[in-house]
């Protein structure tokens, strides 16, 4: 195809797709003419996880360029490049040098049994958490935790399996960087509808006889 | 007690209880002498939920008001107040006006019985989300949903029986805010982890007899 029918796929503007053929976030084409090329399903895909760890993950152009070197590393698995990506488009934004939070967050992990390396950015934002709820005199705080995991290991069994659809390791990043971003929003949201609505049903039970709110 | 003892066992400083005293967030105590005055349990309850409110919901001194004034309406069950605080505290930080997203987020509450009236503010995020998805061209990604809805009505239930051992309504709200804001946030550091580990076991599937990565 030719960049106006890859700008038209992807929703990318061709100005945009030649910036990223410039700066080697796309491979370049194959030339039919000095001024004129064919682009395949490879530009297709790799567009589309350009551009969702650009809008969506909000990366940099120098970050989008490490997760494209690491997924393109034949020395790397895809699990491998998967990190590399959530670790970029998930860069801890809070960290704490609460050390009670960080033996909270450590006896947590202990007891799932997980045993990656405390270092991660995940755990650094987990003891960002235990210690602002410490902060706060929420002491009661890091024995929710194990409900989480119980439901983040359902989720992340969920997640894989989706990225495992993707026809492409490329598309298979792009679920995995978007569903990573966008996934936390639509379960924080999500989350708020359940308890919601939990909380509506034992608010019915309790006026039992009254209308329906319809504001919940 | 007095005020610094107030002040010493919510470690909010003594120029900011006076200041929420004046702004009627917190009741005056009970005058011993013309300038000393005496608090109680329910004043220590209700400035450690001025304080969750303030420094963990990011709230402003108006929006408190609301808030305090919903919990102490003896009309107002509960849970009502509850969706006040939740509402002033995740305030949509997106909308969206993609019918086609709209409708994505309607079929959702439909499949799963929710009957909560769509124009909340966790309603709205939901399509926001779901329209940057369909923005990328992640065409899929409503069909996870229902994984998320699964795994946050769990989370509900364990939210709310939560909010319920608190001694008192004060409490519970302080739960029910904290609960809300650093648990959105803990439970995406502790998926994160969860993706990792899970992850990791399949890669050391992949590739058995190399040795544990200590990095994941």
């Amino acid at each position: 195809m030719r960049i106006a029918e890859l700008s038209r796929r992807t929703g990318v503007p061709v100005p945009t797709i030649k910036f990223y053929l410039r700066e080697g976030l796309l491979p370049a084409g194959e030339l039919t003419s000095p001024n004129q090329a064919r682009y395949g399903d490879v530009h297709l895909h790799r567009l589309r996880l350009v551009r969702a760890l650009v809008e969506v993950g909000g990366l940099s152009i120098a970050a989008v360029r490490d997760v494209l070197g690491a997924l393109d590393d034949p020395d790397k698995s895809l699990h491998k490049a998967m990190g590399t990506a959530e670790a970029a488009v998930m860069a801890a934004d809070a960290t704490s040098d609460d050390e009670v939070a960080r033996a909270q967050a450590r006896e947590f992990a202990e007891r799932q049994g997980w045993r990656c390396h405390p270092e991660s950015d995940a755990f650094q934002s987990l003891v960002a958490v235990l210690a602002t709820a410490r902060e706060v005199g929420l002491d009661s705080f890091p024995g929710q935790l194990d409900g989480y995991a119980h439901a983040a290991l359902g989720l992340a069994r969920q997640d894989l399996a989706y990225a495992l659809t993707a026809p492409t390791k490329d598309a298979a990043m792009e679920i995995v960087v978007v569903g990573s971003v966008l996934g936390d929003k639509a379960l924080a949201a999500v989350r708020r509808l359940a308890r919601r609505e939990l909380s509506q049903r034992l608010d019915r039970g309790e006026r039992s006889g009254q209308e329906t709110d319809p504001d919940c």
